[in-house]
């Protein structure tokens, strides 16, 4: 991808955009944030229009609940970086995942500036995208090429996350870490309102297990080295273009992560339509796919339809039983509140043997719809985070 | 227990009060309610006071999710319950547990009554506390006993309880299975209004899964047979001393639970203290006490302090990590956001590793303050909700 260059190790990669790229974010709304989320936080509220030049992200620790000491050495880390980088401190930023509630090594990441930088090469993004798993099982590459004014536009995108992920629905706000670098030309506003509709259609619909993280983040940047015409109004076909691709690159990232969801052996898409509205399927919809017992269900493959209708309900929104339908894949389980029989059950069965099915819950009360991807809850998930602290 | 007669089976039990006994109910807040659930609240919304003579419980099938159908079969068993009883059909409830989904075979409970009622005697109640169990390693019983104007009065409960378990904090509604059964005199809305503190107080209090129940029921009933003097006032001393009798009898009931939670190793008190006020208190414990990636850290003995934080931050409540403070066992480990160093973790390493601890989190605020019981997440939790349909 033109004018943007990276370099990779296990534990610390640095994004590098020759021109300066125009730069869109969403983060964390949890109300503990990590150090450099709080920096990059008052950089975009400083400014109408953020430029970067730099990304500098590490994993093995999330520089979370370190204080005072926490912001102190991140300035210390972007004050190198910048200088190194010949650039100004507002066009450098800072990217952590790991271990929360331990100071971060800044002396060691100081001293490996220089030496990433001289390796920068345009072939290594996959690199970045191995320097920032955790428990992840393999790095998550997605990319889009569009056409736009004639000219060739690539979006990049590299995410991490397995654990600790769960959906936070208002943007600016998202739920893992995620880096996508385009060479498209276009202006701040654009840019966020692209990425906020894209993340409320890709991040903020997966969950792996509700619990929502101290330092998610996904920073877009557009650097206009594709030479294609800019992009400054919300509307009209080139940022549609722009747009779409956008989307279907975070939707490919955001299922990458749920099916390397921590101990995962199951990747269900959940339904919930004919609810009263929009905000009553989403609540439903949450409330299912980070029930414990649904998980399990999934995970054990059963077509236990009392737990998922249960869920539904604990969300306390009001619900008629009666008018209830429920799917598992293409197996219509529950018609009208009754279940369907033993050869129904045993359809739903046979389609939670599959890695990938689906559940649609149908509340016939009106027309709010959601969906969302999440795993099972399985044996290993209990294994890994009993074992690993991360 | 003076007049209150029962009989047990393996699934099936029945209390009786030769004296019309005085009921106090919560149910649960779910909006799927159970045919038996949606029957009682019937009769206690259409009575100033309720009196009941009869209980019918059953255990193995929740007749939840079974439509107009299980509420024509409950209708079925209670009115053959009644006419055997010879007592009027407001005089007898059913209550419920077990899958979910199923239409109940009313048909086997309705042949089974006329035994039931032949074989009632005064030392089965712990064959009711049997019959009622589902996924539960043990019955769960309570008693008190108290003097009231120098009358001996007792206090009788039994409960079931071991997944589909969270709190639920507005009374009228809870979260398990218990009777508790009493010789006390006492008008109906103070018994009510005692139940509703001593539920607030024990079984509002606990969480194994976070899932709420279709069919959560307290069952309380006072039927005078102690002769002793009349409560018919909210305040005093003789309804002190009935409501501390009464919370202390839930509270021991609703430890039994969270300690035979499913697959749990770990019984977890958590405290969240110095928060805003109470409901954010609440709020932050319930976030805490629910969160897999705690619940597992608790399994894997581990004192990870950064989970316990974001868990509470994922509340998006305001909180400010430079006031936290956190306590494992006795050991402080985090005092005002920093971490107190290796010592401290080995000493809260080593609390862990006791089946009963405490984790206690100051957020240094305000006067807020909440405590819950809750349970690790444990492999075997897993293998009982991946395999057992409840």
């Amino acid at each position: 991808m033109a004018g943007i260059r990276y370099q990779g190790r296990l534990d610390l990669g640095l994004l590098v955009s020759r021109p300066r790229a125009t730069a869109a974010a969403c983060f964390t709304k949890n109300s503990i944030k990590a150090a450099p989320v709080r920096l990059a936080l008052d950089l975009f509220k400083g400014s109408p229009e953020v430029r970067l030049k730099g990304v500098l992200v590490n994993s093995g620790n999330a520089n979370a609940c370190t204080g005072d000491e926490g912001i102190r050495r991140t300035k210390l880390i972007l004050e190198t970086l910048a200088r190194e980088m010949k650039v100004g401190p507002d066009q450098v930023l800072m990217s952590s995942t790991g271990v929360i509630g331990e100071d971060i090594p800044h002396q060691r990441i100081i001293h490996a500036i220089p030496a990433l930088l001289k390796s920068l090469s345009p072939q290594g993004l996959t690199h970045v995208a191995q320097a920032i798993l955790t428990t992840d099982t393999e790095e998550k590459v997605s990319q889009e090429v569009i056409s736009i004014g004639a000219k060739d536009v690539a979006l990049f995108g590299i995410a991490k996350g397995a654990g600790m992920i769960a959906p936070d629905m208002a943007p600016p706000h998202a739920t893992m870490l995620a880096f996508i670098l385009t060479d498209a030309h276009i202006r701040g506003h654009v840019l966020q309102a692209c990425l906020d509709e894209a993340v409320a259609q890709s991040f903020n619909r997966i969950t792996v297990d509700g619990d929502m993280s101290t330092n998610d983040t996904v920073l877009l940047l557009a650097n206009g080295a594709s030479g294609a015409p800019p992009i400054d109004n919300t509307s009209g076909p080139l940022v549609d273009a722009f747009r779409q691709a956008l989307c279907a690159l975070c939707s490919d990232l955001a299922q990458k992560i749920v099916k390397d969801g921590e101990g995962a052996t199951k990747f269900v898409k959940v339904v919930v339509k004919g609810a009263r509205d929009t905000d009553h399927a989403k609540t439903i919809c949450q409330a299912i796919t980070n029930s414990p017992l649904v998980k399990t269900a999934f995970y054990g493959e059963d077509p236990n339809w009392g737990r998922i209708v249960a869920a539904a309900g604990k969300t306390m929104l009001p619900m008629n039983e009666e008018k209830i339908s429920l799917w598992i894949g293409d197996c219509l389980l529950v018609e009208q509140g009754r279940h369907r029989g033993e050869d129904a059950e045993r359809a739903a069965h046979a389609a939670m043997k599959e890695r990938r099915f689906s559940v649609v819950l149908d509340l016939g009360m009106g027309q709010g719809r959601f969906s969302m991807m999440t795993t099972d809850l399985s044996k290993e998930y209990i294994a890994i985070n009993a074992d690993y602290r991360s």
